[in-house]
């Protein structure tokens, strides 16, 4: 069975078992990316990225059915990078509840990190491209919180929605710092709760004083996902900021970049997968560690070794 | 000047300086850590990590005074992973209050991501090398919250305590259940607050459920760090877990596995660096990322001639 030409043939079926594939590092999983990745680029990526508790997977749900109703089919992945092992299970009871899987232009998957640590931005935005070869036109990544590794998940969208909400109390700062440098558009959501104002005022002047300045001034909207105000203002404010991805060419510019550090990204993997896998075999790796342990020598000194070994 | 020399003659400049080598990358590094190394693996290393808000700083400044009563040397790194710009300067304000930095016995140094990402988790393990070869006994490791990046960072710790607080509300599942396989000694601070005993009651049964059960079952022990409240209890229980890890062989286990876990990461990082410097350098990264991203190539077609023209 090939998977890859059956999803592009439209199987959901080998949809899903591609993500498995890339997921669980089968070995089949680097040629079915191999086929997928002349077929990908055509689907528009958001990310939506905020503190746990902002209502992210309301919002994403919101907006999913606006662009649905615009005839469009839709990807979500909803990345929690948090747990190793109940990760998949957490969102699995949201997804289980959700109306959206009864939607055939719809396709939901979960991810977490499911014991192998690192990694899962890689495979987000492999998924990505999964569902980009499939042929969703629109592809939401959401993930469970704000920390490294979902600033490192949300590179891989066009457009990056940062979720926040009302009455966060202190640690907001913090958080506020760490994604202003990401959003391309902030949701200020449950915005009928008290400090709505005073948060919009906050990141206004936080967004001004931004060194990084850019030709894009990011858009701040009101809303209140799970009454659904705010949502068709918020998809007009995505859309504006593709149209200017496009006209400005900084969408080809971006892509560019997100592919060189995919490539970077993969050389490394490879590459090191290759000669570790080799040490390992030969029972190196474990000798090496035990010397490590006793001091009796130092890794600096073993890897000028192994580079004169392997590197041509 | 010899940075590594004149730190291992008890020169706090020069200890201040390495750190400052392996943070920002300088050429010198690799250098310093080489002769560094064969002096490293004296200190015990004692990890904090927990939400933000549960009162780690607070804690480890009272766990660093019974240890500094007791007459033995201390090192604090405080890494923040979460923002790339302003992480070193929010510890900054927390260290600029802090008493701790009149005590000569005491040496603190905060680390954020500044701007390069990732990395983190090694340039910590590598400073928790820097100040074990400066002689420190005890080494804390405060993180600023719980994710990923925390978790990687915390395996740089002998014992691993994760600070808890009552009332954290919803997300306190997803939290613990992250962090649960991590904590070898658990904190409940601010106990003085209602539902420290719920959250006890529940911290134990997730304890008890845990499939991967060691020889070691996790202590809970409840504090209130700013009333100076339990702290001698904990330090006791850290000493427990210490002369637990020493008499069971755990440790060496431990130390074996990280430093094994340590050289495949080096060996990663520096093959990568060679091989990426050389291809950045011919100018073929950009013209292959401009490739990619107009889908003229694929990805892995890429890295297999990269891999047959660079490895033996």
């Amino acid at each position: 069975m090939d998977i890859a030409a059956e999803l592009l043939a439209g199987s959901r079926l080998a949809l899903s078992r591609a993500i498995t594939a890339v997921e669980n590092e089968y070995d089949e999983a680097t040629a079915i990316m191999q086929q997928l990745y002349p077929h990908t680029g055509q689907a528009y990526v958001i990310g939506v990225t905020g503190p746990p508790g902002a209502g992210k997977s309301t919002l994403t749900d919101k907006l999913v059915k606006v662009y649905r109703r615009q005839g469009k089919t839709v990807g979500i992945i909803a990345v929690d990078p948090t747990s190793p092992f109940s990760g998949g299970a957490i969102l699995g009871d949201r997804i289980r509840m959700n109306e959206l899987t009864l939607d055939e232009g719809v396709f939901i998957r979960s991810m977490g990190t499911r014991g192998s640590l690192g990694g899962l931005s890689r495979k987000t935005a492999d998924v990505v491209k999964i569902m980009d070869a499939a042929g969703k036109d629109v592809i939401f990544v959401e993930t469970v919180g704000v920390g490294q590794s979902e600033v490192d998940i949300v590179k891989a969208a066009d457009t990056t929605v940062v979720v926040l909400v009302p009455g966060l109390g202190d640690d907001i700062q913090a958080i506020k710092a760490g994604i202003l440098e990401i959003g391309d558009v902030f949701a200020i959501n449950k915005a009928d709760r008290e400090g709505a104002e005073r948060l919009k005022a906050e990141l206004n002047m936080m967004l001004d004083l931004d060194q990084a300045k850019s030709a894009w001034r990011p858009s701040i909207r009101q809303t209140v996902a799970n009454a659904g105000q705010g949502i068709e203002e918020l998809v007009a404010t995505i859309d504006e900021h593709a149209a200017f991805l496009g006209t400005s060419g900084e969408l080809v510019r971006r892509r560019t970049a997100r592919a060189r550090n995919e490539l970077i990204a993969l050389i490394e993997e490879q590459i090191s997968h290759r000669i570790l896998k080799d040490i390992a075999a030969s029972g190196q790796l474990d000798a090496l560690a035990a010397a490590l342990a006793e001091r009796r020598e130092d890794p600096y000194a073993i890897v000028k070794r192994l580079l004169a070994a392997y590197l041509r």
